[in-house]
């Protein structure tokens, strides 16, 4: 959540979705008549905030009301993950009004993957029949480092092609409104942190998948660190480890504990598979499970002692696996933190799953018309 | 950093010492004439806003210039160490005027302590012949966990007696002026970040010394997590040890790379015989502060990968020891940390030493002042 300046102060005043007249947004600002005046004109142009009643007349003609019109525009919000794509058309707000999910390699490079995303828009926009023009912008997640203000990816393991690839001027060619470009735990973190915890100060959010990372939310906003690594939790070295990573080094945490190192060991394929032989209470599946839930809770105390959160949420594919893996993150985290840091920490299963990764896109966008 | 509010926009302006026209302020600001005029007439009022000369005139009488004024008041500012109190009178840019340092054991217990507290603070009143009318608030720093809201400790390892115990009410009684508390890591890396490094948005300071502690800076401001806890790395497992820590935990960084552990390895009490001692060129001093900087820097690498910042600063009394920690936390920082999240890393030595801390005191109380 960026810092808002003092010109956008009406509109930050009104999200709450809360309708005030122009006395009570000059109170409350403390900006000038003439400023608070120009601004709900632009605003009303823009259709971002309509009138709405009118305020008890203390004589003479009653004083209009305003509010936040979240219908205004649209947003396309997309998440693009390994092996597929989804993409969403939400409101101003975030609500998913339509939305689509196709199979789709990211290996298949920029090209493909973004002129998919374009067109799933296109189409979105099409069901809904609503003009291109309505779109305010398009919030994209993708499965790699992304350095947030340019919107290009930064060295991306598993994205061939894409290392600074220029995603936000590729898109802006079939999408009108602005481009905002993030990673996908990123997102999510930023999805549930506005869906299920809005006044959190302190948040991390964890994606166990086949891959492994998190999202930092400090002080109630998004910590990118940098290079917008942070949260790159997957290569830090799980104690007494030293299997092979496919990042070149030994021991890391997604070597071990991840779905894709999960699912070699059980030898299946994909988290899915993991996740059905748990719920078909396969033993060595659930100890497995079980045995990763500690491998990542042991990096997670760490994060506890540094960070100070007073929620965890774990989500990706594999917490759909049950109370294996979170109970495994729990022993851990609870044996290997000093007990002021866990007090009154929670440690939860995400609320939002795939929703989250969508409305964490649509927030980049609301965000950034804010701020504009 | 605490965010202010729109009431303090004209105050937080002038802070860059820069002279302004009120027309110069509604137009920077947005606020309203009124607004900005009755802000600067009670910022005036109270001396921390003073005339500065003339704008040109563009016809008729020149519009007069306001700067902010740091002499206006004072700031006392104290950071109680384990065994040392340094306190010093400080302007409220946080430039030191006065100070002193005295041997003191924190275990004395709250009374003896903020009693030598506020003895010390007079004192450095009287030597510099000013009135206790003219403190604008106090900072401490403290050894341990602080609630930062209530300014109490919260179950602080080393200070018997502190727990929960009221600072504040305690110092209020014989100090003017609000008082501010906060652990001594966090004050030491405001301090830090405020002195060497204003512009850096993402910093981590770490101390060594008879414990080990961080404080995190986050997009610019102190990161003090849920309960005040963040940055407790020194209870973090270091991979493959199993001491016991005081903390009643095994493997804590602390119990194997702090300078206390250090110096029941060497045979030496403190550690400035440890520094000695590796000054000197003793090779198994020598090689001692190495391999606890390795060990460190195990620690920091998995917060690297957490965080990503830009700048990690090493201060506290080890590392006076030279280069042999610094190398050691460098070596295993790039070891086992991402390429991106090490391409711009700067690991440094703190430029700040004993003032950081109270420099980071007076700046809680700076940001107060602001804020109120």
């Amino acid at each position: 959540m960026s810092d808002l300046g003092t010109a956008d102060a009406v509109l930050r005043l009104l999200l709450d979705g809360q309708a005030r007249t122009r006395a009570e947004l000059i109170d409350v600002t403390g900006l000038a008549r003439s400023t608070v005046t120009g601004r709900i004109e632009a605003l009303v142009a823009a259709g971002l905030v309509v009138p709405s009643g009118e305020a008890a007349s203390t004589g003479g003609r009653p004083p209009a009301r305003f509010r936040f019109n979240p219908a205004a525009r649209l947003v396309l919000a997309a998440d693009v993950g390994a092996t597929h794509l989804s993409v969403a058309l939400t409101d101003l707000a975030g609500e998913i009004l339509y939305r689509s999910t196709t199979p789709l390699k990211i290996a298949e490079g920029p090209e493909v993957v973004l002129d998919a995303v374009a067109r799933a828009g296109h189409a979105l926009l099409r069901e809904a029949d609503r003009s291109p023009d309505d779109l305010a912008g398009t919030g994209v997640g993708l499965p790699g480092p992304v350095e947030h203000s340019t919107g290009r990816p930064n060295h991306p393991p598993i994205m061939p092609g894409w290392d600074s690839y220029d995603v936000v001027g590729r898109l802006s060619r079939e999408l009108p409104g602005a481009v905002l470009v993030d990673n996908d735990v990123n997102i999510m973190a930023l999805g549930e942190h506005a869906t299920a915890y809005p006044d959190v100060e302190h948040l991390l959010f964890v994606k166990v998948a086949t891959g492994i990372g998190a999202g930092v939310i400090s002080g109630g906003r998004l910590h990118r660190g940098a290079q917008g690594a942070a949260g790159d939790i997957g290569h830090i070295q799980a104690p007494g480890h030293t299997e092979l990573c496919r990042c070149g080094n030994v021991g890391c945490l997604e070597a071990i504990a991840s779905a894709a190192a999960l699912a070699t060991t059980l030898g299946v394929e994909t988290s899915r598979d993991i996740v059905e032989l748990v719920r078909a209470g396969n033993t060595t599946a659930t100890s497995a499970v079980r045995q990763a839930g500690r491998e990542i809770g042991t990096v997670l105390a760490a994060a506890v002692s540094l960070l100070n959160p007073s929620v965890i949420v774990v989500g990706g594919s594999l917490s759909q696996a049950g109370d294996s893996l979170l109970a495994g993150i729990r022993e851990t985290i609870y044996a290997r933190s000093l007990p002021l840091a866990t007090t009154d920490l929670q440690v939860r299963t995400s609320r939002t799953s795939q929703d989250g990764a969508l409305r964490g896109a649509a927030f980049l966008v609301q965000q950034y018309v804010l701020a504009h």
